[in-house]
């Protein structure tokens, strides 16, 4: 299955997530761990186009969501790198558009080390607790708690 | 905003609906009424895609869904009939293009006027009970009724 580059924004505008989670771990330097992911979920019966975006992108891991769901995942900052730029030379048309240019911003202090002080995680956090995930509260907890 | 074709094939293979609904009528000549509808459904704050989409198809009502939502909904037969073609020149890439298909087949059915008669109503009703849209029981009881 060939993809064009219109098909995979237009599919992405319906189906496509970004996401950012930020999860306690007292392990790191800042001690909480920032793990950006793109995220496509589709009924297994059309998995052939995850494998097919999967392909496209040359990213990502093809694997089961739950249920007869199945997912094509991409967490790797240097493939999350290519994917940003990807959506910046051909932009999403939806309010999705919003949330990618945060998780941009994210990404690009990732790829800079950012994450790994806490000035630089508080950062972060404020611009994750902006995205559009239901998660707003939760974010604005670990703020309060980096920040203070 | 300007949409291209590839665009709106990836983003209808992620949020379109092909829809038939089969109703009770007994004032039409076939007592049960044939009404195919293409959907795209969004919240609110993506209306302006609607209203796009509807300019590229030159077709369609952008109207409420519920609560939060709006959508395009396309009925008329004669732009129906050129949703179809336009999907048979550019294929959706997911499953949903056996739907389409089979959409397809009722379109060019109706055109035809063959809804209106017991015959060709049961052989739209039989290609309907076939769509992922959740209503085999209800379309199979109708099949019994008008097939006996």
């Amino acid at each position: 299955m060939e993809l064009t580059s219109d098909w995979v924004v237009g599919f992405t505008d319906g189906e496509g997530c970004f996401y950012v989670g930020i999860y306690e771990h007292p392990e790191m330097s800042a001690k909480y761990q920032v793990l950006p992911e793109f995220r496509i979920v589709q009924h297994k019966r059309d998995v052939q186009v995850l494998f097919a975006l999967k392909k496209f992108f040359r990213c990502g891991v093809v694997r089961k969501n739950r249920e007869d769901r199945m997912e094509l995942r991409i967490r790797k900052i240097s493939c999350l790198s290519s994917l940003v730029e990807f959506f910046e030379r051909h932009p999403l048309k939806t309010k999705k558009n919003v949330d990618f240019k945060r998780f941009a911003k994210i990404v690009r202090k990732m790829e800079n080390q950012e994450h790994l002080t806490r000035d630089g995680l508080e950062k972060i956090v404020r611009i994750a607790a902006k995205m559009n995930t239901g998660e707003h509260s939760r974010l604005n907890e670990i703020l309060e708690k980096i920040s203070g």
